[in-house]
């Protein structure tokens, strides 16, 4: 019997569509900042959590921002025993879950925070992943503004926490009360009946960068149709009504104050309206006794916030600095994250109130958009390389790798095969500035050579010939081997 | 037209089976277990990669360990183009892909660490759970020796990292190859024709513990029959094949140069077997140059290593002081995790050596290994709380709040509705030490209250009438308002 020649059936290596893999640098940097906001959020006595990926999909709910598609997007599959189970696409949801399960074991307020990955299963495009992580602040239990007011000010301070300065950030607050009461008085009831409406009309306010005053007045009213012919529908106010929402969206004056001044003639009568404004003095008043003034925290009517469920106090954080693209264009970075009051997503697992706000943030959002700032650092140094001059002195060089990461430095032995030229390359294209080299002979003599290869490149460059440079062998010192951690000290120090 | 009232359809609240929530201690413990890896890792000059939760399921390829059962084992669906995705079942296989696809990118040896959740399509079980958190390191492109002790070294200063003493683990390693060569002069040829042979006798040894040496030499042999009736295939090894393995498996002395020393003899003039013992004598060097003694690393030959893609030096951390559970019986911690060198994995894309060595724990059986083992310290503090006795005066209740986190202290204002008697209930569920109370009177006068709750439970306990209590307050101090902080500081200390 003759055995068949097998052919290779080698699968192809690669991501996912939509998914991405964080390199080291991209990695530590958003480690940073999650540690930076739990720092803030454990400050605040906030406690984690962490909620599985799954959840079922109808403990889920469907409250992805685009609303017209129902359970596309998210990743989805059936158990074993027939059950849908949905990846997270928030870790809202979960939390709303979590707490109606475990509703009488928490002590209330239940204030916890939660970093994770979240899954939306839409098209990918250009800085558009399928798989992203979100950092989370929520209290439960909690009704008044005082926690509003808390969620605010750490959302704030996560912003200081990560490094970014006054003046970099600020936090606009407004209220969806404000406009149910705006347009209860122009006759959109403020019950289930106003709801489509209420949501168009949010959906328009959220277009006013977009499409301007003009384009947002046809959206409140009749609809628009836009330049590749689409026809939207309109909320369909009356002449007054698309007045008074337009107006809302610019009555912001320059401090808190006169904001809720500008907000109490507006609102008119409606008990809903006045509450909204309440609350908003409530916050000021918070804010202002622990000093956080209105280039911290603003309110602004023109924030909406996307998502339906939100039923109070609306928040973004929005990134200031007039920031350029490669090409020295300016670029809207915009809102980072942000949050609010929604006081319905606990209470439909048990049927009763259960009021809730939260802060939620993207954490690579937030990464780009301080990258365009500048205002990142690396902090991690590459480490300090052993090359393998004599492989029957290996134990010799795990012995100076220990000794070094002892005094706090990163060191590692080259554990490839190479020779002494295949090393440099390596040490290199790692970036590593201190490369130690050390044969029999030194051995004998006690000593190491330390070669600084960043110095090393710069001073290549002005040396012209090969044998000058051999003899000079700049960047490059014999060191006592007794001496090694400290000369490694100092030259990085210098 | 009436409306048709609407029934409440209310989803139930549950946690998908055989996932978890993990509140504040566990998460807390999980993170500093990783963090505490970490370090080991950025100092040995690893870096770190954040692969995504999906691969595509031919990358992913199917080595669990229960191969019996490929596919069945992982979370698939089928993506909108028709592809599968699999969300990972370990971290190896992610590394594998990602190496292959970045191949010419990355300087070689590429030695990255990730932590990360990986998921398992399986029957849940007590303690067993579909998504749990694995922590990896590897190098790949580094063929050597020096890479395998690399990794031995890094697992055993993990543990020391996260906080066990000497004596509490042990990282005990074996060659593949020794078996190999073994079988080899025992006729099992080296090649694919002896695969299925050299697995059955790899899970053979590997049921040492639970069968004895009886049961494995049946399992070695014609097969088994178990106490169910279900009968288990031998590997049919002859009979001087089956005292050599079982001597093999015996053959570890009490240092690890005598060990090596009795396995030359066994593996007599089998290149590989020779190649093996090799290997050993080559990380001891290193070992002992480090000054890494067997008391932290020692050769074991009765180690196995689940896995069927290893192919030289393998080895599992054990955890080693006697742990008796709840009801005082021994438990067997037996291993938190383990390596070993598998030069075949990325090969299969690239249909060339790719040699590759790693480590990998799992989080939550170190955590639980550790919390039996008593070596488990809460180092989070809970928050000083601020009671509101007067809703009119929460902005100063956030202004002291906001004092006492400057100082490095948590601190929480209540944000709930309840009364004093209601939050002071809270606080006690909440773990909470020490409680601030201020009214109108004492702000006039420039003094708060400061309660130790901890204190005032025990001291409850030794008064008698209700009276008493009043008229002592005790574990209860005024003090002045701008002290507040310098009298917190001074309460936690003492």
């Amino acid at each position: 019997m003759s055995k068949k020649k097998q052919k290779p059936n080698r699968p192809k290596a690669r991501r996912p569509r939509g998914f991405e893999d964080k390199t080291a640098d991209v990695f530590r940097t958003e480690a940073r900042l999650i540690e930076a906001a739990f720092s803030v959020y454990d400050l605040n006595g906030f406690e984690p959590l962490q909620t599985p990926a799954f959840e079922y999909a109808d403990a889920l709910g469907k409250f992805l921002p685009d609303e017209d598609r129902p359970n596309t997007g998210v990743f989805a599959l059936r158990d074993d025993d027939d059950q849908w189970m949905s990846l997270r696409y928030d870790l809202t949801a979960p939390l709303a879950r979590y707490v109606a399960e475990n509703y009488d074991g928490l002590a209330k307020p239940y204030r916890r925070y939660q970093a994770g990955s979240v899954y939306r299963n839409e098209k990918p495009g250009p800085g558009r992943f399928r798989e992203f992580v979100q950092c989370d602040a929520d209290s439960v239990g909690a009704p008044g503004s005082a926690a509003d007011a808390e969620m605010i000010m750490m959302a704030a301070d996560v912003m200081r926490a990560v490094g970014l300065k006054a003046g970099q950030y600020q936090v606009r607050v407004n209220n969806r009360k404000l406009l149910d009461g705006i347009l209860e008085s122009s006759g959109v009831p403020n019950t289930e009946d106003g709801a489509v409406q209420r949501l168009q009309v949010l959906r328009a306010i959220d277009k006013l960068d977009r499409l301007g005053s003009d384009g947002v007045e046809a959206l409140l009213g009749e609809g628009r149709e836009d330049e590749s012919g689409d026809y939207t529908q309109g909320a369909k106010l009356g002449a007054n009504a698309i007045k008074a929402v337009l107006g809302f969206t610019v009555a912001s004056g320059t401090g808190r104050g006169e904001t809720i001044s500008n907000l109490e003639k507006l609102v008119g009568t409606s008990e809903r309206g006045l509450a909204g404004c309440q609350e908003l003095r409530d916050i000021d008043t918070i804010l202002s006794a622990v000093g956080m003034g209105s280039e911290r925290v603003a309110f602004d009517t023109s924030i909406v916030r996307g998502l339906g469920y939100y039923t109070g106090p609306v928040f973004e954080v929005e990134l200031l600095t007039d920031i350029k693209d490669r090409k020295g264009r300016p670029v809207q970075i915009g809102s980072i994250g942000g949050g609010g009051r929604y006081d319905d997503l606990v209470s439909r697992f048990r049927g009763q109130p259960v009021p809730a706000t939260g802060f939620s943030f993207g954490v690579s959002r937030l990464l780009s958009a301080m990258e365009r700032l500048g205002s990142l650092e690396n902090e991690t140094k590459p480490p300090i390389f052993i090359t393998v001059f004599d492989r029957s002195l290996l134990g010799q060089y795990f012995k100076m790798a220990e000794e070094i990461r002892a005094a706090g430095m990163r060191a590692e032995v080259y554990v490839g095969t190479g020779n002494l030229t295949k090393q440099m390359k390596y040490a290199d294209r790692r970036g590593i500035q201190l490369a130690v080299i050390m044969g029999e002979d030194e051995l004998a003599r006690g000593e190491v050579t330390i070669k600084d290869l960043v110095l090393g490149a710069e001073m290549a460059k002005a040396i012209s010939s090969n044998e000058e440079w051999k003899s000079a062998r700049p960047a490059q010192s014999v060191v006592q081997r007794e001496n090694l951690v400290g000369s490694l000290k100092d030259m990085l120090a210098s």
